[in-house]
């Protein structure tokens, strides 16, 4: 399995850059970023927010042509003062900042070892056109379609779907997933160093009410407005315990949120081609603690009801903060400083987004 | 896209006729069964069960080599007496007869109309192979796996998938879904008479805890001493409000008992070539009642919770005909009458099956 070439992906016809003014591609670094040149089609026409994680004395180099603005640490500090301390550093979680600082309504966030796929008769997979496909469609959690996503083209809701559920619900959350180099975990990766993902599987589908899912931010969109707030992800890398469960966290948040706000969340395609394993000494390291930690976890999750009076994503993020303080800290003492970041993060957004998203408008009927 | 030829399916390697002695495959239908010449490579290791509706006097002509039993109304009047009246009759429903006289583990049926389809690279499909595959791994419906089953070739668990569930649990049921002509209702045929699904999925995946789905009864294998007394398609066609509801009402049952039991069920692969679209005036009608009523059954399953001392298949399935008769007989007095007929089907299923299924037999820790 090969990714396509910058040439191939250069040949594409360019079409319709959809929403190019109301998305930004949000990049987490540490490298100068060759991986754009294929991508260049189909990102060019966007701004680029890139996240510089690691020492900011380094120079980032962007290929010419993009558009693009570039944080690195001492931004990050300068720009939330104290409260940049809710920003993970030395770990791709440092990302999230870019989704705070973004004024636009969509977010595609992708890793700079991730290419572009082809489909299986060889075309170059415009990654970001699905994920908008899959916003502007609406999701359907509270019951299966057998044949998946039924606003796909020559599909549509089977016998036996209820009539009043076919309008859908709002997508929040579409998560893309990647051919070559599945994301696996450190046990996984040391058992089957050779697999690669080479299934095709052409379908997006909605993720049920009521249900988890591993999320991963390697090739992942959102609507800012409807989730952003509670796109954080988690304390993680440089005097943290825990690294590689930052978009896991912000998986199991946005899911319980979602679920209690009626959106959507969506999984499936787009693919991108995962270029290359991360160590998974390294990696097995940073997840230690998260192999256990996950067990209390996901039940933790899995429990999780938010009051009815939580009508903003804020809102409901913040009620989930107590509750991590209140259940998870006796696992480890580590969730109560992250239930504390949770808050501050929450203060961030809102100063850095002071009318609120459309959502919060929404939801309380008036600008925050 | 077109369906497999009869000689293109005889080409096909043989290989291993898997738990032949296990599987019954069970077919309804009303005319002469030329459809299996196609279907002989895949299913003539295995014991057929057909089931004849309408007129008993008919003969149907079933091709040379296989082995197999035929009922029609008057065998199935004479077996069960006074329970035939529990039996459909000029409704494909009457096909759970099938599934009640079998002796053996494992039930496969499929409809008349239905031939082998090819995959994406022209291979006919063995989709009873396929089925098999489905119903021996684990399901995993406590957590998603966004790379679906992860028990596939070159597939597994995904990163943050608690090590503690990838155990799975045990498989019940394993639908599958049909290229060509999709399994619509009447409305959508109506209004999309020429959607044919090409889309071809290569995906097997877990159907949430929690999540209701559209069971269609077109393609689809259980493990009977499981689930088998779980899996009856209720009264339909001759005498009857309704129609084409059968597998409807018997996915809703089983969905919520083997939630209940801790059993999974599993959608996707295999494919079968759906040949002819169903009258959709006729279907209308049939469906008419249903399309209301639906809109009520839904959340009447979605609420449903079995106490916890119903251990076995069979005392899940007469609970829930009790809280049939409560909460829906408000709706049509049609639901009192099946919530009757679906205590005769158990009284039916256990003198046919004196010793009890395996499945009763483990959990209550001895033979019934």
């Amino acid at each position: 399995m090969e990714s396509a070439t910058a040439a191939e992906t250069a040949a594409m016809p360019r079409g319709v850059a959809h929403l190019k003014d109301e998305l930004d591609i949000v990049i987490p670094t540490i490298r100068n970023l060759d991986f754009l040149e294929m991508w260049r089609p189909f990102f060019q026409p966007y701004h680029l927010i890139i996240v510089q994680d690691g020492d900011p004395t380094k120079t980032i180099k962007v290929p010419e042509g993009f558009d693009y603005e570039l944080y690195n640490r001492n931004d990050i500090n300068r720009i939330l003062g104290p409260k940049a301390s809710c920003i993970s550093f030395k770990d791709s979680a440092c990302r999230c900042f870019g989704y705070m600082v973004s004024k636009k309504k969509y977010i595609f966030t992708i890793d700079d070892d991730c290419f572009v796929a082809k489909d299986p008769s060889g075309k170059p997979i415009n990654a970001l056109e699905q994920h908008i496909k899959n916003l502007l469609c609406p999701s359907t959690p509270f019951f299966f379609n057998t044949l998946y996503d039924p606003f796909a083209d020559g599909a549509d809701f089977v016998r036996g779907y209820p009539f009043s559920l076919r309008e859908g619900v709002p997508t929040a959350v579409s998560h893309g997933l990647w051919l070559n180099i599945p994301d696996y975990d450190a046990p996984t990766q040391l058992v089957k160093p050779m697999e690669r993902n080479t299934r095709f599987v052409d379908a997006v589908l909605t993720i049920p009410k009521g249900t988890l899912f591993p999320m991963c931010g390697m090739n992942l969109a959102f609507d800012r407005d409807l989730i952003g707030p509670a796109m954080y992800f988690g304390l993680m890398g440089d005097g943290q315990p825990i690294g590689r469960y930052d978009d896991m966290w912000a998986g199991w948040c946005i899911k319980v949120i979602c679920d209690h706000l009626g959106l959507g969340v969506k999984t499936g395609l787009p693919y991108i081609f995962h270029s290359k394993a991360s160590n998974p000494f390294v990696n097995l390291r940073k997840e230690y603690k998260g192999i256990f930690w996950q067990e209390e976890i996901i039940p933790f999750f899995q429990s999780v009801s938010l009051p009815k009076d939580c009508t903003s994503v804020q809102k409901c993020y913040v009620e989930l903060s107590k509750m991590v303080k209140e259940k998870l800290s006796k696992v480890d003492p580590y969730f109560d400083k992250l239930a504390d970041a949770m808050v501050t993060w929450i203060d961030a957004w809102d100063e850095l987004n002071p009318t609120g998203s459309s959502a919060a408008k929404v939801a309380n009927g008036k600008a925050k």
